[in-house]
Parts: structure tokens; sequence; C-alpha cells
């Protein structure tokens, strides 16, 4: 028998359910249809201009037996696996570590983790917060992961030099390189003559793999691999949702199907795409894509116009307490992608009530997560039949590595085909260059910038002294 | 010397920065200033209609003595305190928390939180989360505090049902009660008659006080008083705040400034109101206000239009490579706040880079703050001086209970005016009802539904019976 794979189900989305105003037509999604196989076979034909689409196979393979060796070799080894990275270089780790392992994996006594790592994934450059990460290790037992392809990013930069610092000081220079793996680019950057001079252990992002799309790579799956996760079946699951993103209709290919549905209704005026997973293990999968989606597809096309729906992270049952009022009664102008997971690892049947505790008999002999299943289906209904609110279900038959590789992996490429729809380039990111400059100028940085008008700068910001003063007399 | 407030900065939200298309203008100002300080006016005349007014002053100063005894009583016996509640019994505690502890409060050791215990926030009906929880805790030690004003709500009774099965196994019926804070209406509700039944400890949810403005009840102060925060300053702060908050000017009024800015730029076509801390122990108070501003503002009017900007939670500097790319390129249709910390508890000066690390020598000598208010200064001139998005600032002199407290406050009256800029009901939620009738339907409650339509069920769904049938007819 076939292995049950992610189902996406799209009925909701259509004018069948919620209207002609708020839903698609036959007719639109025949002609989403014909749009999206001219762009899935153009994808198909130039896998080379997307190489995050050869991670699964070639690229990812080529280090997983590095990945998987170095992460046999460390295991208990360390207490503690500190990730320094941003953006891309945190969220895919979280969002893994989140699903495959539990929310309180770092509040677990040590036996509870297999005798597995702690992990600190920090992405910020708060100083309170990441001197009581410090406070809390023992650099003696920590591993430090750094993880940025460039190497000039200020904020894993500056981690770095504090954390080299702590260990040096509690493990001596000598011993420094036991506990640093470096994962950036294969030759350019700053990390790599770091790594050749101290001869420190690294992993390769691969050329044209920017960080949203890195997280098969050794970005996520080294540190994955440290918490026991299953790096293998991740892959594999990764794989298996390839070959369908390959498939030139909508109804065989879930990327596609969520791209029509996405770009379909952003083009009828749905500003705004709120992914709401209802198990706390897809919670920062839900983060993940937030960046996917947002620094992938919010541009300004060759011809001026500026794009790109605004993504939404949301939590079922949680935010039935606290969103669901203004997305029923507020304005119709959002798309709902509701994540479900048909089996869990328990149920947690229910007891019966106390004496003096009425009105909660119906909960007698259910189970918590019947009644997790009941408000989702009762929110989805409401939202849907009742209010008109176009939504979606991606439906995985359990949260596991290769249910959750399979669904990074297809949120991937239907991104790729949500940019092409929308006609912009889905693979860079103009619009953080400017802020990058002014943050260098305000620390202090000398001399020329150049070409600054490519960077989004004032054609006056032409060096950093310049741009200073630009700053200052903005008065913000 | 009067004590250094909290500061809002809304320059970058006017016309002279970004534009008349995107800010406001000088005449529009004046129009707001005049519509707000009726809004004042009348919000001063009438406090009795809004309770959450009086809690920093009379409700809450009357249970005060009460909630500071007890957790003095309780500190030292036990190793953890469960709160479950869900949506306004969750959120304005969790800000406390990760505002004046630390993010990683659970994670320190035992003599780091100077004995006190660690929290579970329960939010949630996911059973391997909750498992996994359960696990974690021994029952022995372990405090309960079960907040519900009703009493009713599912969520958290399943909960309560499962932890009560817990400890009855573990601590013996008798010693049942020494474990569990119940905090509930002072009469009614259905946990009120298991109070008096057992003999429970317990603290009352004034009359008129909806979760999400509760957080200086018992709901948020006792938990809050169980982990050390100063509570008598968390209401001293919520006072003097008070004071600037009945100011008929907008200069002097921050609330009132906020609520100009917001609905002000609503009305010209800003859907979404990004908030963006600058500091990582403001994160979780942005997903407080997301519920206060969604619950509260996202309602049909009277006349049948559907209102309410979009809150949305970000943070800086992690959101810099995740979503400023989309705010600055993407679509102009968003509001953005930032809250900013002048004073950390640290700075952590940064070292020396090690030879081999090109490109970081502007770091030396700087501090990890250093970078962090580079950054977020850099962020607001990108966004507000170059692309033209109307951004605000609020200012904290530093994050401790007396800003805290004074900021939850403002943001609170402010949610106020709004909602009466926008002729909205502030107070209730019926967009959640029909929801929880569904899920209540779904679980396999029988019997009449009293008025369905009132709850925004269809006119069918007279029962739960017809309720279900329906469900399974729309086939979403």
């Amino acid at each position: 028998m076939a292995r049950k794979s992610i189902q996406f189900k799209i009925h909701g989305a259509t004018a069948d359910v919620v209207g002609k105003t708020h839903g698609l037509t036959p007719k639109e999604w025949s002609a989403l249809s014909r749009e999206i196989a001219g762009i899935v076979g153009r994808l198909n034909r130039e896998r080379d201009r997307t190489p995050y689409r050869d991670v699964p196979h070639r690229q990812g393979l080529s280090q997983l037996g590095a990945v998987l060796a170095s992460a046999r070799a460390k295991a208990g080894l360390f207490d503690d696996v500190v990730i320094l990275g941003i953006g891309g270089s945190a969220l895919g780790l979280t969002a893994l570590k989140t699903a495959l392992r539990t929310p309180y994996w770092n509040s677990l006594p040590r036996e509870k983790r297999q005798g597995l790592p702690r992990v600190w994934v920090m992405d910020n450059v708060d100083p309170d917060e990441f001197a009581t990460m410090l406070d809390l290790i023992d650099p003696k037992r920590t591993l430090v992961n750094v993880i940025s392809k460039s190497g000039s990013t200020a904020e894993t930069v500056s981690q770095f030099l504090l954390v080299m610092e702590l260990l040096e000081s509690c493990v001596g220079k000598r011993n420094l390189r036991r506990h640093v793996v470096v994962t950036t680019d294969a030759r350019a950057g700053l990390l790599r003559p770091l790594v050749n001079e101290m001869g420190l252990e690294s992993f390769v992002v691969p050329d044209g793999v920017g960080g949203r799309f890195s997280v098969m790579t050794p970005v996520g799956t080294f540190p994955a691999a440290m918490i026991g996760i299953d790096v293998r079946a991740l892959l594999a699951g990764t794989r298996a949702m390839d070959k369908r993103c390959t498939a030139g209709r909508l109804d065989d290919n879930p990327a596609a199907a969520g791209a029509a549905v996405q770009i379909g209704l952003y083009r009828k005026g749905k500003t705004m795409s709120v992914m709401m997973p209802y198990a706390a293990a897809l919670r920062d999968v839900a983060d993940w894509y937030r960046q996917l989606w947002a620094e992938s597809l919010g541009k300004t096309t060759a011809g001026g116009e500026q794009v790109g729906p605004t993504p939404i992270k949301a939590l079922g049952v949680t935010d039935q307490h606290s969103q669901v009022q203004l997305y029923r009664d507020g304005p119709n102008d959002k798309v709902f992608t509701i994540l479900s997971v048909d089996r869990f690892g328990c149920t947690l049947p229910l007891p019966q009530a106390p004496a003096g505790l009425g009105g909660a008999d119906y909960l007698e002999g259910r189970t918590m997560k019947d009644l997790l299943k009941a408000e989702e289906r009762a929110t989805i209904w409401a939202l849907a039949a009742v209010s008109k609110r176009p939504t979606t279900q991606i439906v995985l038959p359990r949260a596991d590595a290769w249910n959750v590789g399979g669904l990074l992996y297809m949120l991937m490429v239907e991104t790729s085909i949500a940019g092409a729809m929308l006609g912009i380039n889905t693979y860079d990111q103009p619009g953080v260059e400017a802020g990058k400059e002014a943050a260098r100028a305000l620390m202090g940085v000398h001399g020329d910038i150049s070409s600054p008008t490519a960077k989004g700068l004032p054609a006056e910001a032409a060096s950093y002294e310049g741009l200073r003063r630009l700053i200052d007399d903005a008065d913000v």
C-alpha cells in the first residue's frame, strides 16, 4: 500500500462555499490551471535556476554522510548546542525542532532527551537575552554552530565574537576548535578563511540556495541530527513531495494548487494570508513560512508595482480566543490555511468531572484530541460556511519527519510558483540592504558606499559619513 | 525630579516625513484632536462603563493584599505553577513573565530563580503538548491556577479535569485543595460552586472586566507575584499612566495620540498594524496586544460594515531578516509601532575579532546593545524616511514593572478610544460564539440552542443535532 501522504483541501476557498466575491469560480480555476501549468513546466525544465530543488537529491545527500557522522561522534559530548544565525539560518531549524522534538525540549530532563543536548537558537542581538543564555550553559559542555553564508551578518558575527571569547576563557585556545562548527559558503565569505586558519569543522551552504530555502541543507540538518531528528526521513519525505510538485495538473500538485488559491485570491483583494496550525508541533512551521513568503514575495515589480500578500501566523485553538473575532466579523480580506494533523502521539482521555463542577458532563468519555479536532472543524466551518472567508486545509497523516519534510518542501515550491505568478524575483531581498548599510553607518563604519541607489539608498549616501548625516537630519 | 516615563513619538507617521498619502497632515491631526477630545471627555465622565479603568485603583488594590499574602505563603512550597487558561486568561501573564523575568525563566536553575517556581501557561488543548507538560512536573510540588471567568471554557475545563485527576492520584483527595487556586467570577459561573464545595482558595475576576482587559486583576497579578514580579510597582505604573490617559490634548495623552495615528491611518487605507519591539523582553507584549486589538476592534458595525485593522506582531532585529523586505518593498498598507527600551540590564562589550575573521573590525569597542540600537534606528529610518511607511515609536526608559504596567494600560485605553472612533462595541466578542456552539455540537452535546441567529448561527441550528447536520452537509 502506498504511504499516506499530505492532503490539500481547497473546497472552502471556492465560490461553491464562500461565494463568487470571496472564492474562486470554476472559470477562474481553469484560467489559473492554464497559467500555472506553464509555470510548473518552466520550473521543471529550468531546475538548475532553483538550486534548492536539487537539495533533497544530490546537494543534500552529498553532505548527509558527513552531517550524520559528525552528529554521531558528538552525541553525548555536549549538554548544549548554541546556534548562532538569524532569519533563514534560524527559522528552519526552529520549525524542525518544535515539530519533531517538542516545544518543551530544553525543559526535559536529560534522560528524557536520551542524553541529547538542549538547543538554543540565538536569532537576535538583545544583550539581556544573550547574557542569560551565556549564563545558562556550561561552555566546557557546549557546541557552537555558527551559520552564515556570507559571514558578514553583523548580528551573527557579534554573537560569535562573544561566544568565542567565553569559550577561549573556559576551554583554552587550543581546545576551541572542538567546540565550534561553521556552516557557510564553500569558498567565498568571511568565515571560510577563519575555518582554514583555525582548522574548524565546517559544512557548506550550497551555491544559489538562499537562507529561506536552506532548511534541508546542513543549515538545518546538522543541528537537527544533533538532537536526534531523523534527517534521512526528512530528505526522503522531501524527495517524495518533489515528485508530486512536478505535476502540471493542479489536482495532482499541492504546491501548484496552493499557489493558485493564494495568488488567485490575492488578485481578488485578499491581501493577507493566515496560516493557522491546529497542532502545537507545527507552530513554528507557520513562523518559518512567514519568512519564506514575505521575503520571497514582498517585492516591487519591474513595472514599479508594490506587491505581496502579508503572511500572518496564528495558532489553533489558542487564537480562537484572540483572532477569530476579527477573522469572522472584521473585513473579509484574508485567506486562511489550516494545518491539520490526523494522528497525535496520545489522545488524553478526559475523566469524570468532580462533584460541584457542572456543565462538563459532555467531556466525559471523550479525549483532549477529540476536543482539539472538534474545535478545528468548527472553526473551519464557521470561517468558510458561515462567514464566507476562503479557507483551505493541509492535512498531515502525522507530524513526523517524512511528512514535515514534505510539507516544508511543498511550501517552498508553492512560493516559487507564486513568485512567477506575481512576476517578481522570488530569490533576492533588495529591500533589506538600505537598513543594513544604515546600521553600519550608525556603528561608525567609515568610507565610501558603492552604488548607493542600487541599494535603495538616496544618492547623497555616497559615504557612511554622508549616510549618517542623512539619518540624523531625518529626525525619526 | 519627576520619574522618566514612557514617550510616544509620532513624527514618522506624519505627512512631514512620509508624505500626504501615507501620513497624517496637520489638518487631519487637528480634526482627529477634536474628535478624540470628545471621546476622552466621555470616557472620563463614564468611567463606570469601563470597569477595567478602576482596576489599578479600588478593584486591583482590594485584592492586592490577599494576592501578595498568598504568593508569599506559597513561595518555596512549589517547584512549578501551572496556569490553565486561554486568551485573556493567559496572554497577560505571559507578557509580564517574558518582560519582567526572562524568556528563559523555566530553564534557569532553581538558585537563579531565587527558589521561585517555573511557570507553564497552558493555553491550548494539544494532547502531545499537554502530556509533555504533565510529564515534566512533579505533582506533589505543583500549584495549579485555573483561570476562567465563566468556568465553561471547554479548553480550560478539559485541562482542569486532567490535572485534577493527576493531582488526586499523587497527593490524595484530602490534600488536593492545597494545590489549587481558582480565579473566576465572584458569584456566577461554573467554577464558583466547586470552590465552595471543595473549599478551594480563590480570587475574583471583577465584574465587567473582560479577559483582554484583566491583566492587572488577580488573573495576571497572582501568578506574577508567584514568580516574584513586583506587582505593587506594576499597579503604581498603571495608575500614573491612567492620569496621563485622562488628558484631552493629544500631546499630553499617549493613548489618545496612539489611537489618532492608528485609526487616522486605518481610515487612509492602512489595514494592518505592525507592533515590532526591539527588546526580547517586550516580545509577548506584542502578542497580548494582538488579542486586545483584534478581539476589541474586529467587529461589524450596527450599519453592517466590517471593520478593524489587523494587528501583526513582529520582533526586531530578528524580523529584519524575515519581514522587512515585505514591509519596505511590498504594498504600503501598514502602520508600524516600534517598541523601544532605553536601558538594558547589560550592554555586552564586543571583543576583538580573532585572526582570520575579516570585516568585523567595526564591532570592536562597541557593544551588542549599540548594535541593537543602531539596527533599530536604521530600520525606523529606512521604513519612514526612505520608504514612506508611517512609523511611530514608543520608548520605555527601561522594561521594569512600573513602565510595563504603564505600557499595557496605555494600550488598553488606546483600544477604548479606537473602538469609539470606529463606532463599535469594544468590549464584546460575538464572532466567537458560533464556533463555540459548533464545537459543542461536534463533541456530542444534545438539546436545543437558544436564539441561534443571535449567536451568528444559521436559523436552522435550533438544536445541537441540527447544527451537527449542517456542519456535515457543508463539506469543508
